[in-house]
C-alpha cells in the first residue's frame, strides 16, 4: 500500500475525525499526510489539551496486514474499485473494508426491516429479493436478524451485499455465522469499521448510511414505528435515493413504520416487478445525469485564512448546542461565510467539541 | 302526495328513462307532468315503434301507498328531507325510497369492502365504524355480507345508512335480515328501486353510486382487483368524493385492491382519526365553498329546438357503439353542440336505442 493511502487510513482512523472533517482536511491541505501534520495544531488552537491520538504508520499497516490476512480488503474513496453510489454522499466514507468476489457494477437495491419478522414477512422478503437477483439487481441489506437475513438469503445465489456495523471479521449476530461467511465468499461484505471492532449502538446508524448508500433505493419490509428501517429510509430520503415500503394491515404493529413512509410519499411495493419498475426509472434519470457523481476535492485559493478561523472559531462554538442544527444555519447566525464556519468546525471537531455527522447536521460534543 | 309528485315518479318509473334523461326531460318540459305527455311523441320520432310504459297514475299512487303501508316513505330529488349530499350528484337519483328515523344532516362516510372478508378485516371495519359513530359521523354502507355487514353493526348504535339494490321491502342477503330490520328502526335504509323490486347484476352499480354519493368520503376495507368496492371508489373519485382505503399485505389477496387504490393516490386509512382528519378539511372547504350544490334545473330559452334535435338525430345514433363514450367526444365527433347531442341521446334513450350512463358516458342499447 503506498504511503499516501496509509496516510488516508491513519486519518479515518483518527480520534473525532469523521467523514466530514476528513474530505474537509484533505481539501485544505491538499493531501492526508500534510493533513495529519497540521492536526495536532489545530486540535490545540481550538482547545483541546493534549493533541488527538493519530494511529502510526505501524499501527495502520498492522490494520492493512491483519485485513488482507483475514482475506478481505480496504478500499479508499479514489481506488477503483470503491463502490461508485457510495462517491455521491456528502461525504462518502473515507475507507471501507471489503470481503467478497461480488463488484458494485450492477444496478443495486437496499431490503431492510424488522429483526422481529413475521413469518409471512421473511418470505416476502426473500422472495422479493430473489425477484431482484434474477432481473440482475444487487441486493443490499444490514444482516441483522429477520427481513435482512431473508433478504440476503434471498439473493445470495445471485448476488448480495451485507453491511456490518462492526469490523470485517466480527461475527454478528451470532445465528449468521453461516450467511456472513457465505456472503464473504459469493458475494460481498461491506464496513465502514476498522477491523477487529465490536460495534455499539453509534456505530449502526453508521451502517445504516451505507445500506442506503450503496443502493439506488430502499424497500422496508415490516418495520415499527421508531426502528431502525425507518432511520435507514430517512437517510435513503437524504441521499436523494428512492424509499420505497410495502403495506400491511394497519392491526399488524410490523406495519405502522411500512404504512407511515407509504403515506409520506414512499412508493408502495408488492413485487419485484414493482421495485424493478422504480430501479428502471432510477437508471434512465442517472444516464441523463451521467457524470454528476461525487469527484475527489482539490485544494484551491479559496480555503479560508487560519488568522478568520481563529477570529470565528468561538463565536461559532458558543452557538453549538447539544440540539443538531445545520451548518448553514450556524453560518447564519453566527453571521459568518459557510466555509469559513465548516474549517472552524473541524477544528472544534478535532479538539473533541463538537460533531459534525454526514448530512451537515452539527452539535455541540 | 301532490300531482307534481306523482308525475315525477311515473316519469322516473318510466321504461328507459335514467336520471340523465329524467332531468334533460324536465329541464326542457319544465315539469314532469308535461315531459310525460311529449315522451310518446319523442320516442317514436326517435324510432321506437310503441311508446315507452309509462305507468299510470294509479300504479304509482299504489306504489307510494304500498311503500307508506311499509313504513317507509319516497323522497324525491326537491324534498326537503332527500340527502343534499346526494342532490350534487349529476344528476342525482329522481326518486329514493327511505325508511329509518335517521336524517341526513350529520357528516357521512363510506366503509365498503369484501363480501368475503378475514375475521381481521371485519374487525377493523367494525372499530372504524363503532369510532366514526363516536365522533358523530355517519357510516353508509351496502348491507352485503363481509365488510359491509360489519361496518353497519359497528355504527348501529350511533348513525348508520344502508343503501339496498333492491326495493326497501326486499330483504338480501338473507343472512341480513335482522340487520336490516334494525337499521329500519335505527338508521335508515335507502333505495332507489321500487318497492317490491328484486334485484339484478344492473342494479348494484346503481346501489354503489348511491353509497358513495351520500358520503363525504368512501374508505374500501379489504378489496380483491375486480370488486364491487372498487368500483364504488372510482364513483366515488367521479364524484369528487375523498377515495380512501386500508392497506394490507402484498400476500393478501384481500388486499390487492385496497393497495391499489393506495398506489393510485388513496388516502392510506389505519384508524378512525385518519379518517376524522380527513372528513375535518372536507367540511372545512365545503363551508368555503357554500352553496355550489345541485339546484333543480329549469326550463330556460336556451333549449335546443325540435327540429335541430330531428337533423343530428341519426348522426348521433350511427356514433353509438356497444364501447361507452363521453357526451363531449360525441358532440365532437357529431360537430354538434353538447347540448344539442344530449337531447338528442334523451330521445334515443327514450327509444331504446341509446343508454346513457350518470357521469355522462353514453351507449348504443
Amino acid at each position: 500500500m503506498s504511503a499516501n493511502r496509509t496516510a488516508w487510513l491513519r486519518l479515518a482512523r483518527t480520534d473525532g475525525v469523521g467523514p466530514v472533517t476528513f474530505f474537509k482536511l484533505i481539501e485544505r491541505f491538499g493531501e492526508a499526510e500534510a493533513a495529519l501534520d497540521a492536526l495536532p495544531g489545530l486540535a490545540r488552537k481550538a482547545g483541546r489539551a493534549q493533541a488527538p491520538r493519530i494511529p502510526s504508520r505501524e499501527e495502520a499497516e498492522s490494520e492493512i496486514a491483519a485485513t488482507e490476512d483475514f482475506g478481505a480488503r480496504i478500499a479508499i474513496a479514489s481506488d477503483p474499485d470503491y463502490p461508485p453510489l457510495l462517491l455521491e454522499l456528502d461525504p462518502p466514507p473515507p475507507v471501507l473494508t471489503l470481503m467478497g468476489p461480488l463488484g458494485f457494477d450492477r444496478p443495486s437495491c437496499a431490503i431492510v426491516g424488522s429483526r422481529n419478522a413475521s413469518a409471512i414477512g421473511m418470505k416476502f422478503a426473500r422472495e422479493l429479493a430473489q425477484g431482484l437477483g434474477a432481473q440482475g439487481v444487487t441486493v443490499v441489506s444490514g444482516l441483522a436478524r429477520g427481513i435482512d437475513g431473508a433478504a440476503h438469503t434471498g439473493s445470495l445465489e445471485t448476488a448480495t451485499v451485507a453491511v456490518l456495523a462492526g469490523g470485517i471479521n466480527h461475527i454478528y449476530p451470532p445465528e449468521h455465522r453461516e450467511l456472513q461467511a457465505e456472503i464473504a465468499r459469493r458475494g460481498c461484505l461491506v464496513t465502514e469499521s476498522r477491523f477487529g471492532l465490536s460495534p455499539t449502538a453509534r456505530d449502526f446508524p453508521r451502517r445504516n448510511r451505507i445500506i442506503s448508500g450503496l443502493s439506488l433505493g430502499t424497500v422496508v419490509v415490516e418495520a415499527a414505528l421508531k426502528s431502525g428501517s425507518l432511520i435507514t429510509a430517512r437517510l435513503a430520503a437524504e441521499q436523494n435515493r428512492e424509499v420505497m415500503a410495502t403495506p400491511g394491515s394497519p392491526l399488524d404493529p410490523r406495519a405502522k413504520g411500512t404504512n407511515k413512509l407509504i403515506r409520506e410519499g414512499a412508493a408502495l411495493i408488492e413485487s419485484a416487478d414493482d421495485v424493478l419498475d422504480i430501479i428502471g426509472q432510477l437508471k434512465r434519470r442517472a444516464a441523463e445525469e451521467e457524470g454528476e457523481g461525487w469527484s475527489p476535492p482539490s485544494p484551491d485559493g479559496e480555503a479560508p485564512d487560519d488568522n478568520d478561523i481563529d477570529a470565528v472559531r468561538e463565536r461559532v462554538a458558543d452557538l453549538l448546542s447539544p440540539s443538531p442544527v445545520s451548518v448553514d444555519e450556524l453560518a447564519r447566525a453566527a453571521s459568518c461565510p459557510v466555509g469559513l464556519v465548516m474549517a472552524a468546525l473541524v477544528e472544534l471537531e478535532l479538539a473533541g467539541r463538537a460533531e459534525i455527522a454526514p448530512g451537515g447536521q452539527v452539535r455541540s460534543a
